[in-house]
């Protein structure tokens, strides 16, 4: 994967930078990134789901779409309200899922990729859930309990993503001429974005030195290894390695999701008093 | 055009409804209403022209496509300016445009329609534009004096995107197999947002009485003859009249205009204090 050089972008004036902070700062800054970063996938990739809704091929893929969506916003909501707890700011979980702009948000640019068509969207889907599963897996260790309490609840719902996702990939991959194109296609598009899943900065470094987060190197193989034998079920061709695009976790996101976020954020951004 | 019964739909609870109130209060709201509608056909339409910047099918045609949307975006500044004085609660014409939401815009449907393919946007162009030509026409003789005023240069403007629309409908249409296709496709899916161009209600029935507005129906023979003969040269077949679809103007509106509002007011609904 790593023999062409990345596209990666300049380090935002916005990041986390603890440049002269104390220590104990750092740290909680660190974890406060990464609470954001996990938040941050969950909250993306649910958001877009919930766009297939009642636009997907069949009403039980409908279903299926939705309650993804919804096992995803779920898991945000217990990472980004425990991002605000560290933060200590004031922030909770609704502040920072609906009053972030583009730049300070955290998540990969993998979730963030528009759904296309249901080929591309399960395409995504598997090389995300993949990766979470394996992830959560780990985080169920972790020593933040908040942590590893979620990972314990959330292990569960995404194993059966990525179930489903495999069995998706494989009945289009393996199926009509058209299902099987546009299932390559959603691969091959998708394909860039998976590097960026395991680059470890000074923030997941941090974290998995001190025991809160995992080491994504750890499962590097693991993974390929799963993605390929789906791929190779499939009767697909494993897509060429491609120039990968970084810079998700530090706030540089494709165009894409500033128009996410402006539907996402209408409602709380025009009616900032609204309550339920 | 009438053969089919409209889809209308039921009177909004957020209409100017002027039920309790005095005579000149009620005036006033019409003149409101009225600057509403001819604002909000020119910013919603500017708006979506503005989303081809960048993306239209030559360097020419997209900065023709850029000015149309900046004329149109100009006409709404003037129009919706002096909603906000006639409305005088203190809302200018940025928040006329930025802060209302979407049950309180009074632009047509067509407008707001997606753009489509470039044969699409020129459809929506040539039967929109057209109908404002003959509109600023009239209005030119307002006895409004800012509309007559902006009517005047604006009708200039217009009468350009009119002809610019028109050739590209006949370019299209006498083209290639696809490119007739489309345009063909195009006029027909816009066709049906026609009808309530013409429809004189209350307000613009006021407007035209007392000489500040025009009777839409004193143009509707003009309207027809003018497009007919565009599709004609251009051999397209005239679209069969549909089931026409009512209601922007008293605010009922299409999932489309959501979703323009969400890109269109994000910048001052997320940092609501900035200036330039």
């Amino acid at each position: 994967m790593a023999s062409l050089p990345p596209i990666d972008l300049p380090s935002g004036a916005t990041g986390s930078g603890a440049f002269d902070e104390p220590a104990e700062a750092e740290s909680a800054s660190a974890l406060f990134d990464y609470l954001l970063r996990l938040g941050d996938d969950a909250l993306i990739l649910g958001q877009r789901l919930g766009e297939w809704c009642g636009h997907a091929p069949s009403v039980e893929v409908d279903l299926s779409l939705a309650n993804m969506a919804l096992d995803l916003i779920g898991q945000a909501t217990h990472f980004l309200g425990r991002a605000g707890e560290v933060e200590g700011i004031g922030r909770d979980g609704d502040a920072l899922a609906f009053r972030r702009d583009v730049l300070d948000f955290r998540n990969c640019w993998l979730v963030e990729q528009p759904n296309g068509d249901f080929a591309q969207t399960m395409a995504r889907q598997l090389l995300f859930s993949t990766w979470q599963k394996l992830l959560l897996d780990r985080l169920t260790g972790s020593s933040d309990e908040l942590i590893a309490g979620v990972a314990q609840k959330a292990v569960k719902e995404v194993t059966y993503h990525q179930e489903l996702a495999a069995e998706w990939v494989v009945r289009l991959g393996d199926g009509t001429e058209e299902s099987r194109r546009r299932m390559q296609d959603g691969l091959d598009w998708m394909w860039r974005f998976v590097p960026e899943l395991f680059v470890m900065d000074e923030v997941s470094s941090e974290m998995s030195q001190r025991g809160i987060g995992a080491d994504a190197g750890s499962f590097r193989e693991d993974y390929h290894g799963i993605v390929r034998a789906v791929i190779e079920e499939a009767t697909l061709e494993l897509p060429k390695d491609q120039r990968p695009i970084l810079g998700g976790r530090r706030g540089h996101h494709s165009e894409h999701l500033g128009h996410l976020l402006c539907s996402m954020q209408f409602l709380p951004r025009t009616y900032p008093d609204a309550v339920w």
